[in-house]
């Protein structure tokens, strides 16, 4: 008995001394602090080194190839837009998407691709651009006020801190400074949009945070002009919207009413819509209804060291071996990856018909007030469209036609622009092209009827004279590139 | 020690008796066998009365409004399609399918439903019409040879025999007579069908063969006509295509070149397609790649007693509390169902989008016919169109118009016909409607030019006359249901 004891002594004696010994668990060592309003990621770095080597990675090229249709920063190539869809050269014809547009690089290169790359007539609008572009953005709209929005944009730019002229997304833009928490930092142009929704911007859930941080640049917008068209504002097309379902529609009526450039080849002042990320994968796609949130599949979870970080080199996950997919799915990486494609080939294929339908439509226009102006001439009326009568083209059918085209048109461009491909959101992506689709061919008809009411008749296939937009645009005279445009993967267009 | 070893002895002895009195695990106990070529689904109840009673299931209605969009078994009221979808009776008049077309009720119903309650219109393609509708059609086949496409329906239904003239999918249909392993019946189409691209019937595995046993019968089909308009055989158009992928495209080209039916409203000779699940679902869609077969969701394993056997009271997994779906996806029925509409919803707004444009690119020829038929009595010349010049309505623009409308019809018919509303692949069925509005706004477009042209003036908004079509169909009368339209969930078709 003794014995017995002496030896169940000794074990507890054993166990307590293991416990004691255990060392505690591991957590990073933060030496140095972040001051309040610090910017500079080099300062970010020290106190959370393994984020920073991530987040500065996104400065390097992903592997070629490895994703179908988003090729921007493949191996240094910089991909045009506007020769991977030539249509879009001729619908974006009078500003500087239709002269430069080119397919992003990632976080690290937003602004320098702004400021160095980028055809000049792309920053017209003013401060304005760099509100997504610079982590200064929200600073410099305090201090110089609504002056922020319509200044020069190189007058804005230079009052960034010089070694920070180039410097993209950084910590700052998202995390607090203190326990790296996330934040909302523009609170100018989300909080405000959020507030509009009837959501309280600082009352957000950590997880609806992982989604909204990225929301502040990766939403479409819209720049108020005033009538010298300087841009006196900037706000995202919300309103009416409510949480989970920001529709195309109410993104469409808000852009209607916000022209900020005039199309060249119908003559139109226009909106515009810009990769409207947010608003398509959070209006009942799969993914956010299945609680999953930008970061989830964007910044998958990485081995760094003995710790856990995720990663910060922000990318497609068809360009990191679909590292954020297989956490969920129990696929493999090629299997998914066939998966994904299946939604974007069958999303290109109805780009492709929705931007070619509206380009026709676009040139039916250009040849309908080529009619309207001779009609003006031949009868002195100011604009003979607008005395009924006066114009051989039917007024009605005219401004029908006007009012299809534009739904198409933005539909088009809220599709084209968001950075999926169709992924975000397969079904409502597919049914945002059908319905421009429809409203392009609408389009068409009306005007192939009012030109031949006029005399005017219009060969069944309308050549849309591609070359004059595709070549010679801008300041650097850029031409097509035939090799990198992207055809209906179905190949069954030919006959349009 | 001793003590010991008649512990251990105990103890061993023990286990073996345990082991030696555990009962053999139970099977089910088969005391009569079915005999060759017994298609009596009583017969075969009695060597598996649980399946047969799960089976005899199918004769009852599900719960009213568990199904957004297909509520053909709704607590026994019969759903008019035509009225569900008014533009299918401006486009479908001119044969049975415009006269009556109501939402099946189930297998047990199949042939009941076709024999003493549809409109007499709807048989008159003959004995052919048979060879899904009764467990005998391949011994009808064979019976009769060619004569039993073309003799008529009654004739050939009344050779089977009168206790199974209403009986409808059976045993037989997908069952071998002896261990009831799956089998293919109809080898005079599914076989042929098969073999047609390649594939081997009499080597297919378990797994496909969950599937095909379906595809004898949910797939569509083409019924070659000779000259007396009579039926002379039945095909599946897979001709062409291959194993996974039977796009729509291929089963177009082989509808356009057989002709089964004169469309009233063009008067255009036109093919048909129905309800083509298997082609749509293998088809690169997400549940297909995933490995499920047919049998998967609409069979699932259900308890009987101490057994566990699949499910024959086949039916929409939205109908029976989505138990297929929860077999492989841990999120909650009501969540699975959410989903489900998601995809639903949007392929109804652009199905109504694809079977408007395609209604008023059919009334558009209507308009266009008459004035050729008006040039033909004013000329003299039999048909004025054909001889360039003679009628005012442009030639080209309206060939070029007919063949983009009939690319429209079949996209939209094709859609339309299949039993999932789009979720046996949603972005395949997305593309599809996508193309059918494209199609027919080229044709809208190009008869607009071609009328005016011609001096008709066509109003922007193109009256359909829908209850021409709808109101008083056939020898029933059959009226247009106002409370049973599906309209566009998004409300945003106003404009049209």
């Amino acid at each position: 008995m003794k014995r017995w004891l002496s030896s169940a002594c000794m074990l507890a004696a054993g166990a307590a001394s293991w416990w004691a010994c255990s060392p505690p668990e591991a957590k990073p060592v933060r030496p140095v602090k972040v001051s309040v309003g610090e910017i500079d990621p080099a300062e970010w770095g020290k106190a959370w080194p393994l984020h920073y080597v991530s987040w500065a990675l996104t400065r390097e090229p992903s592997p070629a190839g490895s994703s179908r249709y988003k090729r921007g920063f493949d191996a240094r190539k910089t991909y045009d837009k506007l020769s991977e869809y030539p249509y879009l050269a001729l619908l974006f014809d009078g500003w500087g998407f239709g002269v430069e547009y080119n397919e992003p690089r990632g976080h690290s290169w937003m602004l320098e691709e702004q400021v160095q790359v980028v055809d000049k007539s792309r920053m017209k609008a003013g401060g304005v651009c760099l509100s997504c572009k610079t982590p200064y953005a929200s600073r410099l709209r305090k201090e110089l006020g609504g002056d922020y929005y319509r200044k020069p944009f190189e007058e804005v730019h230079g009052r960034i801190p010089e070694k920070h002229r180039l410097l993209g997304a950084a910590c700052s833009d998202c995390h607090e400074h203190t326990a790296a928490g996330l934040r909302i930092d523009r609170d100018f142009t989300l909080g405000a949009a959020l507030r509009s929704i009837g959501k309280d911007p600082s009352k957000l859930h950590p997880v609806e945070l992982r989604s909204l941080v990225c929301a502040q640049c990766h939403v479409t917008y819209c720049i108020p002009k005033d009538k010298e068209k300087k841009s006196v504002g900037l706000f995202f097309p919300w309103q009416g919207a409510k949480d989970g379902r920001i529709a195309v529609e109410t993104v469409i009526a808000h852009a209607r009413k916000n022209h900020e450039w005039t199309q060249s080849v119908t003559g139109f002042p226009l909106g515009f819509i810009r990769h409207p990320e947010y608003e398509l994968f959070s209006n009942d796609s799969p993914h956010w209804k299945a609680g999953a949130a930008c970061a989830d599949c964007h910044m998958p979870y990485q081995r760094a060291g003995s710790y856990k970080i995720s990663d910060h080199r922000i990318m497609s996950p068809l360009k990191n071996g679909l590292r954020g997919c297989v956490q969920c799915h129990p696929e493999t990486p090629e299997w998914l990856r066939e998966r994904v494609y299946a939604t974007q080939d069958r999303t290109v294929s109805l780009l492709n018909r929705a931007g070619y339908a509206t380009a026709v439509a676009a040139k039916l226009f250009e040849l309908a007030n080529r009619e309207r102006s001779r009609d003006k001439t031949r009868t002195g009326v100011p604009d003979a469209a607008s005395v009924g009568g006066a114009s051989r083209i039917d007024q009605a059918l005219y401004a029908g036609a006007k009012g299809f085209y534009e739904e198409a048109f933005y539909r088009l461009v809220f599709v084209g622009a968001e950075n999926s491909v169709g992924f975000h959101n397969p079904a409502e992506a597919l049914r945002v092209l059908g319905d421009a689709v429809a409203y392009a061919g609408k389009a068409e008809a009306l005007l192939r009827q009012a030109l031949a009411q006029a005399g005017v008749k219009v060969p069944a296939k309308v050549d849309l004279e591609l070359p004059k937009h595709l070549d010679g645009r801008g300041e650097r005279k850029l031409m097509f590139d035939p090799a990198v445009e992207i055809k209906d993967p179905f190949g069954t267009q030919a006959a349009f």
